[in-house]
């Protein structure tokens, strides 16, 4: 396994490369999600790449860039582990030289969810995907399905700008409890995360309800929020049940629809998602 | 000489190029200008691919692209007579099917002289030339110095998004008159192509003065709005002694320059330009 922290290293250890390139963009402190990602890479391609970089970019002001937890060395391990062939870990400067003044957007489907709870998120995470694209230049891009947003806004932006990859999302891999894994869940103290998979628990509830013929879009929003407010640590940010491809929030329920929430615990904000159909 | 209207065929073609790929990107109704990129393409090269694409958002409300002059039969005559390989000429419908929504963004740069004139203009040019760079993957791909600020932009975009190609970019052809080749100069009538070559005439009168040592920037811009305004069918847009790697406007002469111009002649508005040092 190489590691490499510029771009022009990273370019020509490209060059080297022949066949199939799977890459899993991750920004570290690696779970059993981002692993499922780098194994799937490594069944479908001759050689994989997963790349480290906390991207400030896609961080809001007040938001957690500068806490975001680190473990390099732990990260290695795992993707050594996980017979990874190069890992990317450029520093911030490296990405964002002085001067650096180029964005990629997706206009409308970044306008609601967490586009709308957080303004700049998905311009920062379409810049940084867009550039990684360009020095990695993979044959396959994993993403998990827990940033469903995410997922659904790079596939947009790869199409859009003619890309020359695909982009494979995976299933939200879960503890024990269901809770959707995140770098993210260490931030919650004990009762937090006691109190954590009543997201999936409403997420789940809302696929049942869906199942046993409910086709009234708000009255399922209605019983996540009440599941949810419950809860005295939870505060709702937003509850979702939208189009899976445009996101456009749904009164009815007469195809797939994607059920998707934010929840703030305390200091920590927690997404999950679930496919309705 | 192969000419492909699909994005699809133009990306199996490319796979089948394993040398160097120069690319000349145009909209068409091509002049000696056009002609000068696909030769030194041409040289410098194994394949050579030229576009062909009137690119609509790169024009604003109430600007010529409705009546932008077309002739793509000649185009591919001239075209085959420099022996290109390819001719790329997607429809508008290829290139921006119905839900695009993803741009790609300059900021600063733009913001001056024909940003400031055109509003969207170059994230117009930035979105159409990301998108022809991801189909063409050009090994380098070439612009007019006529456009000065288009290839600083590119420039720019290429470096901050880390695309793996050279812009090379080269000088303005001229009639003999000195006007620079424009595929606009067809919208003139004799009186005003008769006037036209008075941007040439200043411009020169300006890098006369700075090698005549004059450092007032100041000075150098009003002799040429004097020279210009001196000519009654001329209607001054902008005239900017700038930076030529920011493009931010200059008081004092102390090193390279970018003296540049728009002006309007009836409802034709041309552009030229000239480096001093």
């Amino acid at each position: 396994m190489k590691t490499t922290t510029t771009i022009k290293e990273m370019s020509i250890l490209r060059r080297e490369i022949a066949g199939s390139l799977g890459f899993v963009p991750t920004m570290g402190y690696l779970h059993e999600g981002h692993l499922s990602l780098v194994r799937k890479a490594r069944a479908e391609n001759e050689v994989v790449v997963a790349s480290i970089f906390v991207n400030p970019t896609q961080f809001g002001p007040g938001e957690d860039f500068a806490v975001y937890p680190r473990d390099p060395e732990r990260d290695a391990a795992l993707l050594l582990k996980e017979k990874t062939d190069i890992i990317f870990m450029p520093s911030v400067e490296e990405m964002y030289p002085p001067g650096f003044d180029s964005w990629v957007r997706v206009d409308k489907l970044t306008q609601r969810l967490e586009g709308a709870s957080r303004p700049g998120h998905f311009q920062g995470v379409t810049t940084v995907v867009n550039k990684l694209f360009n020095i990695v230049r993979p044959t396959r891009a994993y993403f998990g399905q827990k940033d469903a947003q995410q997922a659904i806004v790079i596939k947009k932006m790869v199409a859009d700008l003619n890309m020359d990859l695909e982009v494979v999302v995976l299933p939200t891999v879960r503890e024990e409890d269901g809770l959707a894994m995140s770098s993210r869940n260490t931030y919650l103290n004990p009762e937090e995360r006691r109190s954590a998979p009543i997201l999936f628990k409403a997420l789940t509830l809302a696929r049942e309800r869906c199942k046993q013929g409910e086709r009234n879009a708000d009255r399922i929003r209605q019983e996540i929020i009440s599941l949810i407010t419950g809860n005295p640590l939870a505060k709702i940010d937003y509850v979702s049940i939208a189009d899976p491809d445009t996101l456009e929030e749904l009164s009815v329920l007469n195809g797939p629809a994607l059920a998707s929430l934010a929840v703030r615990f305390g200091k920590t904000r927690l997404i999950d998602n679930i496919l309705l159909d």
